[in-house]
C-alpha cells in the first residue's frame, strides 16, 4: 500500500470524519486548514497535524490537497492553493472545476456520530491514480464515475437523504398538533425501510396516491386545509408525482 | 382473557395479517368474506374459518364483526350487516361513520411479508369494550384516540411511508438513467434513518435547502430541467417546504 502525505483544506463534519479514516488507514495528514483556527486546531489535534487559517500558509509538501469545502468557496481556494505536479481534489458531489479532481463521499455526517467510513461509498473522477489509491485505502465501496454520473448520485441523494428526512419532519409536524408522539410511527418507518430490502421503492409503493382512493385524498386535503394549510403544496405536488 | 368470535369482512393484506394474529391469540374466526369467494376461502382456510361471497349469509353468531374494507365501500357494507348489540369496527385510517368503531393498525401490510402483529401499534375508537380487549390480546401497543387523532395519524402515516417511499423511488429513476444500482444509496438510507433514533427529524434535517445553498439548488434545478422535468414540481415543493 502506497502512504500518502495529505492536506485537508476544511475542517468541517465531513473533513474531520474523513481525516480520522485517513490517519486511520496509516497515511499522514500533514496540514489541516480552516478560516477559523480553533476548528483548524480541533481537528488537527485529533490527527496529529498541524493547523493554519492562512490559505498562503499552505505548504507544498503533501502529496493530495482535499479541499473540503462549500461548493461557492471551492473554485476560490483551488486558484489560491493550486500547484504544479500535485494531486488536488474536492468532495463536492455537484462542483466541476477543470483541474480538480473529486473524491465524493455519498453519507451525510455528523460531528456527533461515528461513522465506519470503509462503508462509504465514496465516487472518484480523476485521471491520477493517487486519488483512487487512497479512496481505496479507507473504503472497500470506490467507484469511478462521470461528472453527469456524480451529479446524478447528488441529485437523487438529496431524495433519499434530505427529502425523506422532510417528511419525517413533516409527519412529526402533524402529529405534534394533535399530542401525539413520532414512536408511534417508528415500526411503520421500519417497515417501510426493510421492504426495500425485498423489492424496488417502485414495487414498494402503497396508499392512496397510488391505487387512486380520491375519496381518501379529499379526506387528506380537508384536514390539511383546516389545520395545516402549510403543507399543502408538497401534499399535492408529491400525490401528483405518485400519480404519474 | 376473553375469547371472542370473530367476522372479517374482508381478505386482502390487512385482513389476512390480522386474521392470524386474531386466530393465534386464542380468538375464534368463524367467518371470512370477500366479494371474491376465491379470495375469502384463501384466508379462511388458513385460519379454519368458513368463507362466505354473501354479505346476507353473515351470521349473527360473532361478537365482533371488523370491516377491512376500502372506505367508499365501508358504508355500504356496515348498512348491510349492522346489527344491534353486535360489536362493529372498520380498520380505515381515515373514515368515520357514527355506529362504527374504529380499530386502526398502523403498518404498511404486504401479502409476502412476515410480520409480527405484537408490535403493530393499534388504535381504537370505541365505546364498547370488546374493541379494546380484542386489540390488548394481539399487540402490546393499544392506544385509544380521538377521531382527529387518528386521521392525523392516518397523515403522518402516509408522509412517513408512501411519500418517503415515493422519493426512493424518485431517487432509484435518476440513477437509472446513468446506468446507476439503487444500492449506492443504501448506506446513507440506513444512516438517514438510524440518525432519527438519537434525535428528531427536525435536528436531523442536512442539505441545501436547510442551509440555504443556493448555488446548489441552482445546479440541481439546471440537471432537472434537462434530464428529469417531470421531477421540478415536487424537487421545488419540498425545497420550499424545507426553507419554510
Amino acid at each position: 500500500m502506497n502512504h500518502y502525505k495529505i492536506t485537508l483544506i476544511g475542517a468541517g463534519n465531513v473533513a474531520t470524519h474523513l481525516g480520522k479514516a485517513i490517519k486511520k488507514a496509516g497515511h499522514e495528514v500533514v496540514q489541516v486548514y480552516s478560516h477559523a483556527l480553533s476548528n483548524a486546531e480541533v481537528l488537527a489535534g485529533q490527527i496529529n497535524a498541524l493547523p493554519t487559517d492562512n490559505l498562503n500558509r499552505i505548504e507544498t509538501t503533501a502529496d493530495v490537497y482535499i479541499i473540503v469545502a462549500k461548493d461557492d468557496l471551492i473554485h476560490e481556494i483551488f486558484n489560491q492553493i493550486k500547484m504544479e505536479r500535485k494531486v488536488i481534489a474536492h468532495t463536492s458531489g455537484m462542483t466541476a472545476i477543470e483541474g480538480v479532481g473529486v473524491f465524493y463521499p455519498l453519507q451525510t455526517f455528523s460531528k456527533n456520530r461515528q461513522l465506519d467510513f470503509s462503508k462509504v461509498p465514496v465516487f472518484i473522477e480523476s485521471n491520477q491514480p493517487e486519488l483512487l489509491k487512497l479512496a481505496e485505502s479507507i473504503t472497500t465501496k470506490v467507484f469511478e464515475v462521470t461528472m453527469h454520473q456524480r451529479q446524478a448520485l447528488h441529485l437523487a441523494a438529496v431524495f433519499v437523504n434530505n427529502f425523506s428526512n422532510h417528511m419525517l419532519a413533516t409527519a412529526n409536524n402533524i402529529l405534534g398538533k394533535e399530542d401525539l408522539s413520532f414512536d408511534y410511527l417508528k415500526p411503520l418507518l421500519e417497515e417501510t425501510i426493510h421492504k426495500i430490502e425485498e423489492m424496488s421503492p417502485k414495487q414498494a409503493q402503497t396508499g392512496p396516491a397510488i391505487r387512486g382512493d380520491q375519496k381518501t385524498i379529499e379526506q387528506h386535503l380537508a384536514v390539511i386545509k383546516e389545520k395545516y394549510p402549510d403543507f399543502l403544496d408538497i401534499y399535492s405536488a408529491i400525490t401528483n408525482s405518485i400519480q404519474q
